[in-house]
């Protein structure tokens, strides 16, 4: 079957994969209906050695279960289904306690040679505490919506969610890729009076306003800073997003929170350090947020989904089928489009 | 009237300055009755350039109140009341949200010239706002107790309340000084099942172990981290309160804090950055606490130290006559002794 390989910087490929089967009685086998790039699938499509084994690639699908190990009792052949971008148990301490991604028998899609979600289908380990059935069939136009919920709505959401955002709440959202729009709506969710969107493709802050952003702010560094400030009677907002991961958007982010507020990063740090001593100390500044567990928020966002108060869909601004997956990583890495839906 | 004056490393004198007067209505004058040295008062004592003015010290005391403002209300001449370390007035939007120590009116004792705490008697800002009475006599085995409630006791409850310490948990608490061990007392108020103390100090591990502490770690770095793991299945524990505010004890902090974790960070950095990048944010680690907000917790502390069911005053292991205030420095420093009373 065909599935999607990474070789190296800018060398994304098409290739024939064994199809996946059933290697222990938790596992199901999914049929991808439709898949999508992730933003931390362009580190490597942007940064990477020339692989001379290619590295499958893809955790954000949804699709058919065609199969199922002997011990899966949650979902049935032929069940829709969508899976967060990691697979996790459900009965683990730590599972039962919603910190999924620190599962005791985490699993990952696209390792150990198998395919990734960007090919024709996907063994899921651990299916019962992983897969979701969706209500609704691949002909909704719900589906895109469903599918954010494997990633970035549920990562925008950890970031509202863990920075504590409650109604009334003024909240700055940095960054404004795709999670950082689904931390907008998130934001709004909650009940945030007032959400500051920073970023500065006007096409995406736009989408942020009809997500709930009140204000835009465009500019970088100090004069963001300031222009965040003056929204915020001088203090900063109480609640900080952080959803892009480099120094400047950490930096930005203590310098816009207010005093005793909280910073929820989700951006995938590529910074080392925080520069978080004896200054952000006696502000009382928190920092707070991760990788998101997603598969915790997932029935309670695809409720949203269903009934049509989020629509976290229209972050998705191309489609592209299985074969031409190498133009949706192009396209996202170049920033011409947000997230790409690739269609095997 | 004799007050304490910092004049270099190791060099603190007491001499003569002006008696308080009330420079604004909302002023009191408090003649203190019993003082105490903080481990912050021991940063400029170690650490610090000669000084050709000496700069009054002391931020933690309580006393007889002598004069009043004329818009002061909450308090009368002849109360016996308590300080906490800095004046917040009680009515800005952030005293409100309790958020004292950012106080829109913040004033601290010892500054512009005036007498600190460790003197014969202080000027207290906004005095409604800071002061809190005392419902027993100078003569009551609880006064240092109440003491206390001015910085230490309130230092280590804001660790474990930040830190989200609830019924059962697991706790961590680094560093067995006068901080730590008023965060054993918090982590066992709030229900804390296991409390490790990671200390190296016999004589002040004995006295968590009274506290509450329920195993003690004196070794450091890598054995001190392996010993937590070891008493905490191997995850480390969920709370941890880093009560020290060195490289050392934040980066012990993050290494014993297990998946999930919260830091309830109050020790006075000493460092600028944290090793905080890609390995914490997968971890879904959280970094919070600050500089406590005391006054915020002096009245629900008060009565639990007035019920005796928590004795933190056991602390001070010596206590001097004003005239003697550099032995109490010079026993805090060199470690003779865990906190020394003042008595003027």
């Amino acid at each position: 079957m065909k599935a999607t390989l990474l070789y190296g910087p800018g060398d994304v490929r098409v290739e024939e994969l064994a199809y996946p089967t059933i290697q222990s009685p938790t596992d199901a086998v999914v049929k991808v209906t439709l898949a999508c790039v992730c933003g931390s699938d362009l580190w490597d499509f942007n940064d990477s050695d020339a692989l001379t084994e290619g590295r499958p690639r893809g955790h954000e699908f949804l699709g058919v279960v065609e199969q199922i190990g002997a011990d899966v009792k949650n979902v049935k052949v032929g069940d829709l289904v969508v899976a967060p971008f990691v697979a996790s148990c459900g009965h683990c301490d730590r599972c039962l306690k919603g910190q999924c991604t620190s599962c005791r028998n985490l699993g990952f899609f696209g390792h150990g040679g198998e395919a990734g979600g960007q090919s024709e289908a996907v063994r899921v380990p651990n299916a019962d505490g992983t897969l979701v059935t969706i209500p609704v069939g691949m002909d909704s136009p719900l589906i895109p919506s469903i599918l954010t919920l494997s990633d970035v709505m549920c990562t925008g959401h950890h970031a509202a969610v863990t920075a504590g955002v409650e109604a009334g709440d003024s909240v700055v959202v940095i960054g404004d890729g795709a999670v950082g729009l689904c931390a907008v709506i998130a934001a709004k969710r909650l009940g945030a009076a007032k959400i500051i969107l920073m970023g500065r493709h006007e096409g995406r802050t736009n989408l942020g306003r009809e997500f709930g952003a009140t204000d835009v702010v465009a500019e970088r560094g100090q004069a963001g800073i300031d222009a965040v400030k003056a929204l915020t009677g001088g203090d900063g907002a109480f609640r900080v997003l952080e959803c892009v991961g480099t120094q400047d958007a950490i930096d930005t982010a203590l310098a816009v929170v207010a005093d005793y507020g909280h910073i929820g990063r989700v951006g995938a740090a590529q910074y080392e350090k925080i520069d978080f001593g004896f200054g952000p100390l006696m502000r009382n500044i928190t920092i707070t947020g991760g990788v998101a567990p997603a598969r915790k928020y997932m029935d309670e966002l695809l409720v949203d989904v269903l009934n049509g108060s989020i629509n976290p869909g229209k972050v998705f601004d191309l489609e592209v089928s299985l074969d031409d997956v190498a133009k949706a990583y192009e396209a996202m890495s170049s920033r011409t489009h947000l997230k790409v839906l690739v269609r095997p």
